[in-house]
């Protein structure tokens, strides 16, 4: 989606206020104060805070996409875990927690809902293929299904994300359980990666 | 904890306020308003919205521990597969939502996020519990690793009913899914218990 300099600028505005003051409460004066443009700016460029929203959402979910599409393994294993596994540096515990509160009004929100869902499923296309590759190229089991695998991976990204928000698992914690998951699942021989030293990470896709 | 008749009526009234219109804008108004009795009354038994809402994360995790104490099954399968998905009835998606919401609270209010911790603990003893008896009975595989077993069976609730408010995820695709995690990761001989007709379920565990 094409975005001008101004929309820019307020999508960066919308992250640093929501860090800092959660969702539920947020307004167009605390986004305001975060940018160097206006209230009446924001609100040339944006009717009502859940038009700002919806937009900020595609803006989330396209920061997802390029970071997903920037990475540079090319073992599926590695993949999968980099997918599923944030980037401390950039998601901070208010940024999250806001992700979580803008979830929760999914049900009664017609527009979060869609996107989420759009969001969910390009994420499983994604996941899937990185699977399927897994499959065929012998790194993976030839049992494990795509699709099925792929709705799992998302399934425990989000729990994983969650609790991150709500009893303060951590980072590495979560990318242990991811990394467990992958290894006890999906792939093929775990004990021979082991051997070889080709576990994740050890290729620099921590970056 | 024991609670007097007023109280437990309270607690009622909290959940059909809340199941009604959610946490973040609940009033002590809203609350009275789906009981007998007065405001008055209310602030008598709980001072703040805060106080009520502590008794109430209370009341939720009693709830669930006596649905989970109730269990039938001897089976360590269905038991784990019975404590992890929700039973529908009870769970309407408002009620969901509103749980989502106070999760979302955990990182501004200690004293959520200490009673959803004390939770997850004592809800992973018992699935911890349930597994380990699994691999002792050799239902489940020697090399499952009961507290790890645990950790992962929470963290994959919570990404189901996350995704249940979400992306509108049904209940039976949620049961779906942990039967099939069950199956695969857990299960000593899963397809010696399909050829039994042994499977979750068809000992009437869903009322």
């Amino acid at each position: 989606m094409e975005r001008s300099d101004v929309e820019e600028e307020i999508m960066e505005a919308t992250y640093r206020a929501i860090c800092e003051h959660g969702y539920a409460g947020l307004t167009m004066r605390d986004i305001a104060d975060e940018s160097e443009k206006s209230k009446a700016t924001l609100h040339y460029h944006y009717d009502t805070k859940q038009e700002l929203f919806l937009v900020f959402l595609d803006y989330l979910i396209e920061e997802f996409q390029e970071r997903v599409d920037g990475l540079e393994t090319e073992d599926p294993a590695e993949e999968v875990v980099e997918i599923l596994t944030p980037r401390s540096e950039e998601l901070t515990e208010g940024f999250r927690t806001a992700v979580l509160e803008m979830k929760a009004q999914s049900p009664y929100n017609e527009g979060f809902r869609r996107k989420l869902v759009e969001h969910e499923k390009s994420l499983s296309r994604r996941l899937e293929e990185t699977v399927r590759r897994g499959v065929e190229e012998g790194v993976f089991r030839d049992e494990v299904e795509p699709s099925e695998a792929a709705e799992f991976l998302i399934t425990l990204m989000n729990g994983l994300r969650e609790r991150s928000v709500t009893v303060g698992k951590t980072d590495e914690e979560l990318r242990e359980t991811v990394e467990e998951y992958v290894e006890t699942n999906l792939i093929y021989d775990a004990e021979a990666r082991d051997r070889d030293g080709d576990r994740y990470g050890s290729s620099g896709g921590e970056t």
